[in-house]
């Protein structure tokens, strides 16, 4: 038989079951033993075989989760369910880089178990081993629902986009960012006014500097840019920065010259390098992104030779983390247990941050209102080389100051920030000046 | 060992190339081609060994594709390709529901071979068949090409959403109408007219009719139905109406009420049954379709548990075709040889059209402006239980004529034509009513 054809996967295996242990039962552990329920008939079709929850392991047993358990056994160690002979699949969703969410993934896979995780600091901080374990065993590890939760880049970017070489992949990929920076635009509350509102409602957690701070958002990318770019995963080789100084002020403005605020996730090739940023930039009002409100998330993908795709979905909760994970168990059901990151692990790399882009940069300064200042400004700029494409200057009368919005050509950050440098300190500056990346999308 | 790890799929057989032979040369084959070549080592990684073009066949031997053909056998006769045994598996990009494209894949499966095929006209109209002679012999039948170009949609509903049940899918399927119905409104020219420089810009063929009356797009639809609720693919199936009749004061009014006119495919769930429809509608201005631009693709899918995801992406031209044409060569490298469909052709549904949904519509009449003439038609559409909600009124004197536009509450669309029907045969009726559907997205 050719090669083509005798890739005889278990999918065609029929008859046995997969079986799942399930380790962590919060909202998303929940929502996978509800939706492996729910919509079993469905994913055993599609399978070849049905999928089943065997075992679980959580810390509240008593708490109702919305499904039968009655049937499944308990282990109070998640650990213990690698080690359980009616396991075939550990699902962790645990969480966390440490503790119990990495212990039940390396137990798992050492003892011959494949392994579906949303768990994406763990990825991030210990991908590149973990798929090493895997790989040397011959076991699945798969992570759909790690990065942009319900949306299936995962899958697009290992398989379905393979054929490309990508050169940027970028998006908004924490709903609670893009809700918060949402509001402010559309509310004109502050930030912190809108972050209680959105502690409130339950989309930010009562410590949120997980999600403001870009952290969440960088583990999705790090994972992001292993996938479009082979490299390992690095979460240290992400370039962090928050939406908490992202000010009303600069929503507004931005608005005003036809922009949006958002915190967007970047990973491009750059030079030999491959550049890895999360923070708050500016993009077009009438992009996709810039479009995008709510918990929404979004990923696109710029490749060669396929042009540009954009995939938006829901980013977190229940039920699309669990499509995520099901979908995983549907794979491993069929078959897959490839390596974890599309390529051999042996082979992912660990390139620098490349050359330093350059990029339009948006500027607010707050100068005195006299004659000279925007010279001054202009000129400090152009010693660093830095041109101006579009600038607009609101006066405050009374107050003596005024404040001016730049938007540059293309220039390197460290020079611009050289130039700002030297406007702080000048005496027409009445306040530190501020600076967004403009992100061409 | 467990289920869960026994699926030692080709992917891990490293060695061995997969050898495509290639039927069909034109732009997608060109592309295809070039693709195997320029990517070669980013594909043989992904794949786990290498992916090698062995064998062509095409018309015209001379043409320059832009690769060298130097090293490849030709076969005057694709079906020939077949035979080759130097050949894994048979890329199909000739086109046609009948004819030497049909001939090719069977040839293909009858002989042993995986197929990849961009055709959705064949898959349309035989795909069912085609899908069960493939899951007999064991072989891989894969067509991502077929839908939506370059998004990989196929794959994302039978594989990266298979956990979800669908609700409704529904989208933009046909670059040439949307590159049409988007320069009609940015540049207020006619139908005629926009299709001439579409002609001749090469969006559209000489022959348009394909395209502009909706039979590619119901083809896509066909296959996008099947993926989603399990059906058989069929062509006859679906409603199908183009965009020839679309006109520019449609369009305007459109606008004016915070809508855009574009030609929608459309699969969703209706009781038993599942309607699949492709029309032009109405949508929301500022919904993500609405939004869609030029020749580009978009494809959504509302599901249970997952909720609303977007795809947008190249849905036409030799990059993004070869991109997906490539995906399933590298999925088949892998391993992958599941059922065409994702669920075993055997299990595939026949469903009829169910229940007629009821939708919101837009209604445009050509009224003698004088008193009592709305009258009559709100008691026209009362009569059948047409409700309206929202009405506005362009007069036009002079002529002694007014434009009325409605836009009614969700209706049955049998109801809608009755009370139509009714208004058309009434002296205060200057011209045929005009009624688009107002899909909800």
């Amino acid at each position: 038989m050719s090669g083509a054809a005798s890739g005889a996967a278990s999918g065609a295996e029929g008859g046995a079951p997969l079986r799942v242990g399930l380790a962590g039962l919060g909202t998303v552990g929940g929502g996978v033993a509800r939706l492996l329920t729910q919509n079993a008939a469905l994913i055993a079709a599609r399978a070849g075989r049905k999928v089943v929850l065997t075992a679980v392991s959580a810390r509240d047993r008593a708490r109702d989760r919305g499904v039968d358990l009655g049937g499944v056994a308990w282990e109070a160690d998640p650990a213990a369910l690698a080690a359980r002979p009616d396991v075939d699949v550990v699902v962790e969703v645990i969480g966390g880089s440490e503790g119990p969410g990495r212990a039940v993934v390396e137990a798992a896979l050492a003892q011959g178990r494949a392994v579906v995780t949303a768990n994406k600091a763990l990825l991030a901080h210990h991908g590149a081993a973990l798929a090493a374990m895997a790989e040397a065993a011959g076991l699945a590890l798969r992570f759909e629902a790690a990065v942009a939760g319900g949306i299936p880049i995962v899958k697009a970017l290992s398989e379905g986009l393979a054929a490309n070489r990508v050169a940027r992949v970028y998006g908004v990929l924490n709903g609670t960012c893009n809700y918060i920076l949402t509001e402010m635009a559309r509310s004109g509350r502050d930030y912190a006014a809108v972050l209680a509102e959105a502690q409130a409602k339950g989309y930010a957690e009562a410590d949120p500097s997980f999600d403001v701070g870009g952290v969440d958002a960088g583990h999705k990318l790090a994972l992001l840019a292993t996938l479009a770019f082979g490299c390992a995963p690095d979460f240290d080789g992400v370039s962090l920065e928050g939406i908490e100084r992202v000010s009303l002020a600069d929503i507004a403005h931005a608005d005003e010259l036809g922009y949006r605020v958002k915190l967007l996730g970047v990973a491009r090739r750059a030079g030999d390098g491959v550049e890895r940023a999360v923070r708050p930039c500016l993009v077009r009002a009438d992009s996709a992104i810039g479009q995008l409100d709510g918990v929404t998330n979004a990923v696109v993908v710029e490749a060669d030779p396929l042009g540009t795709a954009v995939f938006e979905g829901p980013g977190a909760g229940a039920g699309a983390t669990a499509s995520a994970v099901v979908a995983d168990l549907i794979d491993i059901a069929r078959g897959a247990c490839g390596p974890a990151f599309g390529v051999p692990t042996a082979t992912l790399t660990h390139p620098g941050a490349g050359a330093a882009p350059t990029a339009a940069h948006y500027l607010r300064l707050s100068l005195q209102d006299r004659p000279g200042a925007l010279a001054e400004v202009a000129q400090d700029l152009g010693l660093e080389g830095v041109s101006i494409r579009a600038m607009r200057q609101h006066d405050h009368p009374g107050c003596g100051g005024a404040t001016v919005l730049i938007v540059t050509h293309a220039c390197a950050r460290a020079a611009l920030d050289r130039a700002l440098a030297r406007i702080a300190a000048s005496p027409v500056a009445l306040a530190e000046p501020v600076a967004l990346r403009i992100e061409d999308v």
